[in-house]
């Protein structure tokens, strides 16, 4: 390395050592100059997206298998393209940086009437906007600062899981630093220890809590994933034996196969063994809780509110009381550290509801069109351990909690932003850490990236599967062919035009986008079809892009995302 | 008509009033409630788009042909997908209304924790963001003024060409309002006039000044035909026998057959015989001057500023002095009513430049591939009165000002605001207003609506063209397949990858998106054939849905585009 690097550089070298390998974006004018100096450092790829909205839903996708990710686009046209996926990963707790290529300094200055501005002379109208989606938001202008701006800036984001944005002004990418700086000014990603006496009185509590208690449970919601803290969970149901639920957001955060796990709560959307067993609980240990209506059955939680206890990323709360600033991370591990020298007297009365081993009923296929009651449960025995799923937000999201998932699956969905054609990218995303992971280490366990999308919702972001052949990246790609919008139709509007959407040959897209890949299409039209298909061992190979059409009625739905619609339109209308 | 409407249906009344027929957008479970009403409103449609970017970008297109557009989508997800394109209209005023259904109030109020939020029971966030690219911003929250909001709203965005934006709570579509406020409260659509004084003091000063100017100019900039003053501007000049030049974004504001058209005037990137004309004349009256980077040649006018008049929408200008609030439509038509008395004495001493006739170098066609020198003199051969012609900002924006334009050409480009992808949509957009324009009026002339797009930009938007097929609309499609970003690789990086694209198979885009409509795919690889293409009959009728691949070299480009990439770098290094 020279002994002065371009602060382009020190950039990508800083995101490269949060872990970062596959950059996303899209080329634009003022981000030009930075991108020169993306292949200065060793080991990193330029994704090149076909759009901004896509290359931020990869973006999205990649952090949530890799951890963190970065984000490229330019100023006004491209960054403002991106905000949805950006204002995506702020509310699902994804923490990714979105670098932004900036006119000049000396342009703002001369207030230059340049391209890309709403012709005002204004430069700081794009980033009021993305300050309201971003934990932090810093512009470069004065050149001494930048190396600690972005320390900061990847520090913050992967400490709070939230995205954050860079302003890198065009001249600014030839400067020099000295490359000492690389090593002198060392990422801290380690999360700052809690107040002991808060957390030891805290955990005390939460001890003393489940000594008394008679049939406790223990649910694990969205953020014990996203500030990664589902090893402790797993320990912390090994030494308690409490039974465990997960919600729709906390699906794949615990081993579904452990003799803890007794299924998912939805509020009234839960199988009535669950709701049973949880509403008459005496005591809940709730982890990573994120209580948005499609995480909850529209609110419809019901169990006894006096003996809660919840971990949360950046504070814990006991009954009543609030512990501000403890995170759950260091509450855990001191109860971890605490419960083994505990009695606490808990044996398991109940056996795990029968719910939870409904999905065996798949065992047996039955004759006929394809149907989702069946689909579903299907996919348990397709899935192997280590395994990305994603689902769309729709009728996949929803079917695929009655899918029944081997070890260490990766869930991902977007339950709280819900955003239509998310899945389809953030799925590339997912393999493109996937794929960057298999590079670094050769003996990675194989992991498929599983996508389940709905017709209407691939519409929206089909480029993405261009990302993907650019790199021969693999993907399989379930399309659910349902002849529209499904789940708005059972929202409101089940006859309505508008919710219908221009039929696509689903066959012809590899076609158009693959150029000198291989690629396979496929089309599922009865059970027995897509059992035989699950069943084929080739298929369960991913060495070549995929698309599997699965052709559905119109109204087939599961019949959580019934109750749930009935439940949305009412909250819409009141 | 009964009693009482819904509040939703009096929304699409007054669209419809304002001459609205086609409506873009996107479902989402907020807005459903309010798409009901949409078909209420006889000869309305409801577009769907296949994303919401798309949707935005069309009812740019759709605005800039018809005077006004609606683009409907729903809280969070939805509204800020299409922002890029809502900036974009405001950038280049041009009117529309977004209509973004939100949660109910009662939801509001209650802070529910509900799906399209950031999660933090906040309301507000994504208005805040739409405040800063809206003219005027309004929410409903108190159903009895929701009528006068909705009038208020259009009316601004019609007045001032810029984009405005209507929340509206999912509550309210069903509330009723007495079907005699819709001729009550008449949507109020002309201009206020201009304080006379003001306005005769001014027009009395630029009389006198053309009175002296021995070589004056008239320049015709973009907000000549924003804000529609064309046929004005067509006026003056036959009175005064001026000179007239266009800018970029003013191409196509002037008949181009007229003899007082005498160029193009783009600073140092101008015709040397423009170029001298221009800066050595003694008297500039400017219309709807816009003076950004690449509509100036990165601000390289350099006529003397001694004697320049301008009119622009909200103010004139007389040499130095500011006449506030004056618009120009008012001062034109004030100007033009006094001329006819007036003996200017002028008469035109100078032929227009040989560079107005340069395209006539196309009737003799070069052997060989087929190159951007040629081709774009060529397309003024193919154009037909009338034709809408729509390019992006790259290779095709720069190109088509070397085309020379029969009578009443619409051009559509987004020279200021820039944003890659958007002419696809654009395009689309404008067909949709001729559709509408000719169901309406069966004797409205035949217009064509012509794209040429490069494959880079191609790709961002390509579902636009699912969008057209759905309604059957036929746009032709030309596709400059010159292997990625030639705009950036020509300002900075000519061969890092990230200027690259992955290759796609451009004769399987219609395979993919056109189900039962009839299309074409064509594909020129010479100048003869581009040639013989445009002098077949059948190809000159709009009787299908054409996607045209032009290929051409990876680093062919029109001389004015080499020259901008060139000052651009510039700009962004300093």
């Amino acid at each position: 390395m020279p002994e002065q690097i371009t602060l382009g550089r020190y950039l990508f070298e800083k995101i490269k050592e949060a872990g970062v390998n596959s950059i996303f974006g899209v080329p634009g004018d003022f981000n030009l100059a930075l991108l020169d100096h993306v292949k200065e450092v060793e080991g990193i790829r330029w994704v090149g997206n076909a759009n901004e909205l896509n290359a931020g839903y990869e973006a999205d996708g990649y952090s949530r298998v890799n951890g963190f990710a970065c984000l490229v686009t330019t100023f006004g046209v491209g960054e403002l393209s991106a905000v949805n996926a950006v204002a995506g990963a702020y509310a699902e707790h994804i923490p990714l940086i979105h670098v932004v290529g900036m006119p000049s300094i000396s342009a703002e200055k001369q207030k230059l009437l340049l391209h890309h501005t709403l012709g005002d002379s204004r430069f700081d109208d794009f980033t009021a906007m993305s300050q309201k989606i971003s934990i932090k938001l810093k512009v470069i202008t004065e050149f001494d600062d930048a190396p600690k701006i972005i320390n900061d800036l990847i520090e913050t984001a992967i400490l709070t899981k939230r995205p954050v944005y860079l302003g890198f002004p065009s001249n600014f990418s030839e400067a020099l630093v000295p490359a000492s700086d690389l090593s002198k000014y060392k990422l801290q990603l380690s999360l700052p220890p809690n107040n002991e006496e808060a957390e030891n009185e805290f955990v005390e509590n939460v001890i003393e809590l489940m000594q008394k208690a008679k049939n406790p449970v223990i649910l694990v919601d969205a953020c014990a994933s996203r500030h990664a803290v589902i090893e402790q969970v797993e320990e912390v149901a090994r030494l308690t034996k409490f039974p465990v639920f997960t919600t729709p957001m906390g699906k794949g955060s615990f081993n579904e196969d452990n003799k803890e796990y007794y299924g998912m709560y939805i509020g009234a959307l839960s199988a009535p063994d669950v709701k049973e067993i949880v509403e008459s609980t005496d005591c809940i240990i709730s982890i990573g809780g994120l209580l948005s209506d499609f995480n909850t059955g529209s609110f419809s939680y019901s169990y006894a509110t006096t003996n809660v206890v919840e971990f949360h990323s950046n504070y814990c709360k006991f009954k009543r009381a609030n512990y501000e600033d403890l995170q759950m991370k260091g509450a855990l591990d001191n109860l971890i550290s605490k419960l083994p020298q505990i009695n606490l007297k808990y044996e398991p009365k109940l056996s795990p509801p029968k719910s939870k081993y409904e999905y065996q009923t798949a065992k047996k296929c039955p004759e006929g069109a394809l149907i989702q009651e069946y689909m579903w449960k299907r996919v348990s025995y397709f899935l192997n351990e280590g395994d990305v799923v994603v689902t769309e937000t729709g009728t996949s999201s929803f079917g695929i909690l009655t899918t029944t998932f081997p070890k260490h699956i990766k869930a991902i969905s977007q339950v709280l932003w819900g955003s239509i054609g998310f899945s389809l990218p953030a799925a590339v995303g997912a393999t493109f850490a996937v794929d960057d992971f298999k590079k670094l280490n050769s003996s990675y366990p194989e992991r498929r990236v599983i996508l389940f999308i709905g017709d209407g919702s691939l519409q929206l972001t089909v480029q993405a599967i261009s990302d993907a052949c650019r790199w021969n990246i693999k993907p399989y790609i379930f399309i659910l062919n349902n002849k529209g919008y499904t789940i708005e139709k059972l929202i409101h509007g089940p006859h309505e035009s508008y919710n219908n959407i221009q039929p696509w040959r689903h066959d012809a897209i590899l076609n158009l986008f693959a150029d000198d890949v291989e690629y396979e299409n496929l089309k599922v039209s009865t059970n027995k079809e897509l059992d035989e298909l699950f069943k084929c061992e080739k298929f369960n190979v991913p060495d070549k892009i995929r698309v599997i059409e699965l052709m559905l009625d119109e109204f087939d739905a599961p019949s959580k995302l019934r109750l749930q619609a009935e439940l949305s339109d009412k909250i819409n209308s009141a």
